[in-house]
């Protein structure tokens, strides 16, 4: 993960924006124009990626949006990991993956080296072999990328099959994580967790366990976390925390009438890093 | 699942053929040829289609190898989908996807609507918000389809996960599957499960909590599961099973040298159909 720090500590930023593109919220700048699906969700996500740039740490693509697009999207896709990637910015592929071995060696593949993914999420249901090769296929290519690992999700219903069993699944999901993981130069290893940002009592817990671990947090904004749900996250140096934001940047403008939706991502991000600074979340 | 269960019972067959089109394993006929990659993968998985159209249940394409092929693999990705769909021939898309409520909304209808599978697997990590959008939208199409929730899998790093734990969590996945799905006129609901035949006691305890729930079965042939390891998922009526092999049909011709790739799918696809009829797994 040393890309994604290496990019928070020099922005001095821990924003990352989430590009989601759903066309049924396009800006009014966007929509009137009547483009085809997929060529208004590129228009949106290139146009957030240049507005956002100079305060986010990294940007998020959420493959699932890209998908309901249909091949073209995959071309959608594959643009905005490039264009990223023009302006130094790391990405996060979303993809959320969890297969066994030779399947989850071609998705690290897929998403690393075809599409070009700084980064990407994995599902640890099927266990360290399904993790396994988005680290080995991120250190054959050397660009300081690495694996988020779901670890404790920050949805309704996560609680139920990741903190029902003793010992709870989420810490053999963060066991994965500690030994798997391999420290880079940024202090920190390239397999990190995510972490949700709304249940800081499970949040500490997990930091526990890993000490020196990047957190990937979603749930800020929209899903009701806020930045004190974030502290309780940070590792010692009061840092080692990400915090996704989707909506809360890519449709700002739909509570800001008559701004751009690039200005409006624009304040937005800057917004949030300076909360996220505020409270003493470091990059 | 009612599409898979009816395919089942006409054909005779409970085989399911997996068709994940991997460019370092391309029969003679068709490495000879000097194919893009893509274009190769289409070919492979056009003609074992054909092939063995009159001995499978359904398809199921594996995602990863269509997304390692980059945005030209999403195109082929969908025109085998809508080839099998010309046959008549259900489909199952292999994507495992497990995401949260508007994002798993997308992922299943870009699955199951924008490409067309009948059905898709679904990773139940994040719970029950991670498996409903895939339900939901199978039954507003209205298809017979449905989603296999990942519960017991076959590959060897699965049991630190999913058994580890008490109680274990494929009892949670399971539970899943048993509150969410809707029985169909089959008399099976529309979800199911993936639960590996290499592990046979464990299986016959996924049997006992799901009695009328279908199951997927990968494991057959090269993960070294067979018939007998089969016969531990059956239900009462010693049905209830829909087995996958994947590398033992779409690369059969490396066991039959001078034999075309299609014949030899095709010859193996029937005995396989075979060797799970002898050892009494009804269709």
């Amino acid at each position: 993960m040393d890309a994604l720090v290496e990019s928070a500590r020099r922005k001095g930023s821990a924003v990352v924006v989430g590009l989601d593109p759903d066309p049924s919220h396009l800006p009014p700048e966007l929509s009137e124009r009547g483009l085809p699906e997929h060529l208004a969700a590129r228009e949106l996500c290139l146009g957030v990626l240049e507005a956002v740039e100079p305060y986010a740490a990294a940007v998020k693509l959420q493959s699932a949006y890209f998908e309901r697009l249909g091949p073209e999207g995959a071309g959608v896709y594959a643009e905005v990991l490039r264009a990223a990637g023009e302006f130094g910015l790391p990405t996060i592929a979303d993809v959320k993956r969890g297969d066994i071995g030779p399947v989850a060696a071609a998705y690290a593949e897929a998403h690393l080296s075809v599409y070009g993914a700084t980064t990407v999420t994995v599902n640890p249901y099927m266990g360290e072999d399904a993790v396994s090769p988005f680290l080995e296929e991120a250190r054959k290519l050397g660009r300081g990328g690495g694996a988020f690992v779901l670890v404790a999700t920050s949805n309704p219903s996560a609680e139920a099959i990741q903190g029902a069993s003793e010992p709870p699944l989420y810490e053999a999901a963060a066991r994965l994580v500690e030994n798997l993981g391999r420290t880079g130069f940024s202090g920190y290893g390239d397999a990190g967790a995510v972490v949700g940002a709304t249940r800081p009592a499970l949040g500490r817990r997990v930091r526990e366990i890993l000490p020196r671990a990047l957190f990937l947090s979603p749930g800020y904004g929209a899903q009701s976390g806020d930045a004190s749900g974030v502290r309780a996250l940070l590792d010692e140096r009061g840092a080692g925390v990400l915090v996704n934001s989707s909506r809360g940047i890519i449709r700002a403008f739909e509570g800001s009438p008559g701004v751009g939706f690039k200005e409006a991502a624009r304040d937005a991000a800057l917004r949030m890093s300076e909360d996220l600074a505020g409270a003493g979340v470091r990059a």
